[in-house]
């Protein structure tokens, strides 16, 4: 399947087979992988024996074929360098497809690599940054909880407090963006850059985005933005990553490499060849001390509303939690039987916010009977807030306040960004 | 605000007199309306007596400022025609924007006028098509419940079984995907167009939608697409409908008038300057008698997944409802907490359809371990189907069905075209 240069490089060379290649002074050894039909012709991918594929430019590059058990014996760990000239970046992992491979028992993905792994796996991040690793802890982003936003919280101060540059996050992409939103609340006082990165394709496979997203997501961790975003793939091809605000984002597509989107807000850059680009204004970086303020009170919900809900279920959920956020229909409505039990929470100071289900856009209670009736009953209206950052900010806000004026008050408060001028947010529906 | 010709038209008249605009035999009255910025110059905009506005190309027209008394007197509805060259379409009104005006004492939308006034307003319908109408409920749409969408299936089947060519269905945006879901499962044998039609912004503001999508869609409704589609604004210009399939089309903003989108399918088509363009395959008309199968298991629960979700609250709705619908994260996951209750919902006889919250893309449950395990205690994979269609589906198929396993054949079979080719859906992330 290779083509052009790259099919004359390969020349007496076969799929399947052992090979080193040097570069710059650097080798790399692996099987041979085939290419996939889109392929350029400048590049070919190795298997490396850690079982990630990397592609290597062969310009300046040479290649020998060698017997396997010859190999075998020669494998090395590459030394960490560390240089004063670099900037130095901290890599937690938490799992997810990120930091994972195929079981190739069953066909399916497991989280098993370690971060250190990872990094061995692409040295050009060394290139970039004196890279430190720590693996929290290494479990599908499904099994995330509130419990585990403390523990990346708490890894984060300390290793910004102790010097570094900024902090990326692997971590799993099925709930990444809630994770985001809970630490862009959770932080306090940061003016340094954590980046949360994941993969939609894990690393053996050849259209992986894990190697691209993780080395853009250094880059971001180096630059001068003093925020919580996510950096992952902008296009379906390997171009460039998009970085997003950490509370305006949502995963929108099960399977592509571009699934991430900013919501209501234009992505804060990208980075494209190596190049951070920006579209928006963003928090510069700052010498401060970051501190975590972790307090969540867990007992919110977060219900969708649909035709033929019952008032039993919603009067279940007030019964049986401190707040509520609500996905409601259009411009922030629900169904009019649902107005007694609304009522009732207000009265027993539960407060229940309003998101729309529709994703993009605002709520605005003020323009039909409906919404004037939830608000005369007490509802917070969630101005642009996608519901799934309502329901972390409303578990972030109820732990310091229980008043219901001081309660709605904060959650109309722009805290980390997560609201969006009114003028500037029904212009970005993708 | 007038530029340019229509400068010159209005010349000796200012917004707000009473006018009567002639043209090509038919006369207009109202009052003068002012022109938004972006206007043209081809058309002057009059606010009609039933408090519509409507726009008129003042080509070949003619004006007359006349005295408000005197107008007042003379006002009549215009005789309703009808012509055998025509073919004939049923409006059914059900309320929503497209049937409202707004409340000037505050400022709020109400649904008031009748489809009948409608029709009287938007006088091109009835050069398209002899235009009848019925005002089955004036609710919003938040409010509309399975026993509505009943009484909507049995007045179109009534409606086409007596010989009309198509039907409009006008309804509030807020549930439209929904209703439009649940008639494209009861409508049995249907070979004609079912159309819902709805506005996002009201009939008296200037920006308004629903002129625009209502003679968009009774254009559809004469042609030869035998589904029930959704017609609404195609971009946030009034240059054109985009024709969704009732299955696969979802409010995608609160506010904008392009807020309809199909996901994880091409529109059928598009309406632009009266020519309806065909993007993809879709049902053809046929002379065939069309029944009502309305039967509907209405305990049906669809359930967002979100991390720190309680066993508890899913415990609740495993004890309190006879089938579930799960929004879980990315391709079809929820937190290990759930699984015993997810097994205890199979053991009981309660079917689980997995769905997934980035509304685009399919659940695919072999690749990681979670989705895996999942399987194992019986969950229905949803394919690419939305949350909301899935739920729809469900209260169907819970109707005629209870054995576990003829359930999952009808949820995993294309009754509507609510399910993609596997080797499509991933091209239509918008």
């Amino acid at each position: 399947m290779y083509r052009g240069k790259a099919r004359e490089f390969l020349k007496g060379i076969s799929v399947g087979d052992r090979v080193r290649i040097t570069k710059e002074g650097r080798s790399y050894e692996g099987f041979l992988m085939p290419r996939s039909e889109l392929g350029d012709e400048k590049h070919v991918v190795i298997k490396l024996d850690n079982g990630y594929n990397i592609g290597i430019n062969i310009e300046n590059a040479t290649i020998e074929k060698i017997p396997y058990e010859r190999a075998r014996a020669k494998i090395e760990e590459r030394k960490v360098s560390f240089s004063k000239e670099k900037p130095t970046v901290t890599i937690l992992g938490t799992g997810g497809t990120i930091a994972s491979k195929i079981d190739y028992k069953t066909g399916a993905v497991h989280p098993s690599f370690s971060t250190e792994e990872l990094v061995n796996a692409i040295p050009e991040l060394e290139d970039i940054a004196n890279i430190r690793t720590n693996l929290l802890f290494n479990i599908l982003s499904e099994n995330m909880t509130p419990t585990h936003w403390k523990e990346i919280a708490k890894a984060i101060a300390k290793e910004l407090n102790s010097g570094v540059s900024g902090i990326v996050v692997a971590h799993g992409t099925d709930t990444l963006a809630y994770t985001s939103a809970a630490l862009s609340f959770m932080l306090k006082n940061l003016y340094k850059p954590v980046v949360l990165v994941g993969a939609q394709r894990s690393s053996d496979r050849p259209s992986s985005d894990a190697s691209m997203n993780l080395v853009s997501s250094v880059r971001v961790a180096c630059s001068d933005i003093g925020e919580v975003v996510v950096v992952m793939h902008g296009s379906t091809s390997d171009d460039y990553c998009l970085i997003h605000r950490g509370v305006k984002v949502r995963k929108m597509h099960s399977s592509r490499r571009d699934a991430f989107r900013s919501i209501n807000a234009k992505p804060i850059g990208e980075i494209r060849e190596n190049k951070i680009k920006v579209f928006q204004k963003y928090r510069k970086r700052k010498e401060e001390e970051v501190f975590v303020d972790d307090k969540l009170e867990e007992k919110v919900a977060l219900i969708k509303i649909y035709p033929g809900i019952d008032k039993e279920y919603f009067d279940y959920v007030v019964d049986n939690y401190k707040g509520i956020v609500i996905e409601g229909t259009g411009l922030g409505h629900v169904p009019t039987n649902l107005l007694p039990s609304i009522e009732r929470a207000y009265e027993e100071g539960i407060p229940v916010v309003m998101t729309t289900q529709t994703i993009y856009g605002r709520v605005n209670m003020n323009v039909y009977s409906t919404g004037r009736e939830l608000l005369a009953r007490g509802v917070i209206p969630g101005e642009d807030m996608l519901p799934e950052v309502a329901y972390v900010k409303l578990m972030h806000v109820l732990a310091h306040f229980s008043d219901l004026e001081e309660i709605r008050r904060e959650m109309l408060r722009n805290i980390a960004g997560e609201i969006t001028e009114r003028t500037e947010v029904n212009n970005f529906l993708i």
